[in-house]
């Protein structure tokens, strides 16, 4: 059986620029911004993050122009960050050069 | 040689509702609203466009989420729309079901 | 807690031809062979079956040449065919025009 | 115009294991493996390439399954290697870490 993931606790939000040092925080979702060579290279790792987010059956809202990549993550059900989010952001940053 | 192609004369843009009757016209740009059964069609024709696109080296402004897909095509160079968009449009639009 | 799964019995295995009659039933593998338009229809396909392939994480044998895939299906843990060769090759079947 | 290429020549063969060391030169192609940490890096890579390829209108006779990836390059019109093959290897190695 599935549980439903609840929104983060307080605790866990201040725990968020720690974890994720390079994704900006709002109140109801998380970003980050990319820039890539070229758009093969963008491409590339949109491609990766389909395949990540598909595992998780949790899709990022993003947009791309050229080497340009924006992510932004939410758990819409909740209306807010649940830990579905956290969790597609570091697998996300794992694909990345630290 | 390649010939940096220009913005669409008046006349050309007069044509484009009924070259691209799915796209909404506007001054500088055209977009389309996409929408698929789940997130594998909507990557599985994301994929298809990015080729169609590095083939032109003349890429979208694109966003998705889920099984959503928004593209908006422009002439950035030119600063509005030349035929590189009227192009891209019709290849997109034979990606899909008539 | 993932059951790992155990090979086709003889009965179900003879319900593969009813089930699966795109493909072809050797003894430890299943195969498929498609002809798309252009390398364009061919890698869009492919990219929807590496998110099938992912969720399930259960992954083709496959190869590419242009307009043709050839896909083929096997749980190498167990040397054989289980329902989940089954299963993935429906999820395909299902990419496809009937 | 687009001139159709031609064979290497004798010489242009001879350079090939200083060009390309990490591909094996055969009589009418050249090949190479590859061996990712998982499918979702195989795959990531496969989109890349597919895009050089679709660039050049030059594909790869390619298969995959998991982790491993294998790649054959031949100009099939010309019955063997041509610097359409040479330029699309380099452009793949120069997708690899050194």
């Amino acid at each position: 059986m599935i549980t439903m993931p609840s929104l983060l606790s307080a605790d866990q939000r201040q725990k968020l620029p720690a974890t994720l040092p390079n994704w900006t925080i709002h109140q109801q979702s998380i970003s980050r911004e990319l820039v890539f060579r070229d758009f093969n290279e963008a491409f590339g790792f949109m491609s990766r993050v389909a395949l990540l987010a598909e595992v998780r059956n949790h899709h990022p809202n993003w947009s791309n122009v050229y080497n340009r990549v924006s992510i932004t993550l939410s758990t819409h059900d909740l209306g807010g960050l649940s830990k579905l989010d956290v969790e597609l952001a570091v697998a996300i940053d794992q694909l990345l050069p630290a």
